[in-house]
C-alpha cells in the first residue's frame, strides 16, 4: 500500500496538491474535515477544534480518527498530518511507511494566498498569521521538514506548482507499480 | 546594508551556497566557523562546541560572536544561523531586518551527501545523522522554514542548484541596488 501524506504550513499549497490527486483519481482523505466536522458538531471555530481534538484526545487523536475512513485501496493520499506523532499513528496503523511530501512556500506569499483565499478559519490580518503559524510549530511541523522524503517548492505559479505535483505523484504511481 | 541569511539542515547545500555567494564577491561569515574555532581551542568536537557555546552564553551567543565579524559592506551573507533568537540578534545588532533563504532537501539525499562529504564532524551513521538533525530542531531550524522570504530546493543536479543560488543572490542585489 502507498500511503502519501502532504503537510506543510498554512497557505503552503496542500490543498492544491490534494484537489490534483482527487483529479488524478487517487483517493484523499483531508485532516481538516475531520476536525471541521467536529467544529461545527460542537459549534466551535475550527482553529478551536484542531486544539481541543488533540488536547482531549492525545496527539495521535486526529490521525486516528481519519484512519477509520481510509479505503481499501492501494493508494491513499493524506493531506494535513502535522507532527511526527501523528505519522506514526498512520504508519503504526497502516503497517507501511509513508512517503512525506512537505510543501514550502516563503511566508509572504502564504499569507498572500490566505488573505484572497477567505475561508472562515483563514487569517485575515498578519497577527492571525504569525498565530496560526505558531500553533502549527508548536504540533511539531517545522520538524517534518527533517522527515520530508520529497520537497515541493510554491513559490511561482499555480500552474507551474500543479506541475511539480502531478510529476511527483506521478512517478510515485511508477515507482509503486514497478515489480 | 543588506543581510543574507543562509540557513538549513545539515546536508542541505549550504556550504554550496556560500560558496558561490564568496565567488560572486560578496563577504560571508560563516558561523560554523565561530563553533569550529571554539572546538578546537577547547579540544572538543565542533558537535560539543555548538551545545556548549549555546548552554554557556545563551541562544543569542553565537549570533553575537559573528557579529564581530561582520565588514563594513553594503552586503553581507551569514551562514548557518538556527533559530529566530540568533536571527534576533543579528537584526537587532544591525538594526535591519534580514532576508531569510531556506534550503530545503529530502531527508535521504542529506544524508547520502553528508556520508561522501566526511567533514569530522559529519555523521557516518543514520544514528548519527538523525541525532545531529534533532539537535538542530532542539535550537529551533525546524521553525525557521516559518519565516523564509525565499526557498531552494536542492534535490537534483549541483549544477542546477549552484544556477539557483546565483539567480536568486542576482536578483536580491539587483532589489538592493534599486533606488
Amino acid at each position: 500500500m502507498l500511503v502519501i501524506v502532504i503537510t506543510g504550513l498554512p497557505g503552503s499549497g496542500k490543498t492544491i496538491a490534494s484537489d490534483m490527486a482527487r483529479e488524478m483519481g487517487l483517493p484523499v482523505i483531508t485532516m481538516g474535515d475531520v476536525i471541521r466536522e467536529e467544529a461545527s458538531r460542537e459549534n466551535i471555530s475550527p482553529s478551536k477544534a484542531s486544539i481541543v481534538l488533540r488536547l482531549r484526545g492525545g496527539t495521535r487523536f486526529v490521525a486516528d480518527r481519519i484512519l477509520q475512513k481510509i479505503p481499501r485501496s492501494d493508494v491513499v493520499v493524506i493531506d494535513g498530518a502535522r507532527s511526527i506523532r501523528e505519522i506514526e499513528a498512520i504508519e503504526d496503523a497502516l503497517s507501511t511507511k509513508v512517503v512525506l511530501v512537505y510543501i514550502v512556500a516563503p511566508w509572504r506569499q502564504r499569507f498572500e494566498r490566505l488573505l484572497s483565499r477567505g475561508r472562515s478559519d483563514d487569517p485575515k490580518v498578519i497577527e492571525d498569521f504569525l498565530m496560526r503559524d505558531l500553533r502549527e510549530l508548536r504540533y511539531g511541523l517545522g520538524d517534518l521538514i527533517a522527515r520530508a522524503d520529497y520537497i515541493l517548492v510554491n513559490d511561482s505559479s499555480i500552474e507551474e506548482f500543479k506541475d511539480r505535483v502531478r510529476k511527483l505523484l506521478n512517478s510515485l504511481l511508477t515507482l509503486n507499480n514497478a515489480p
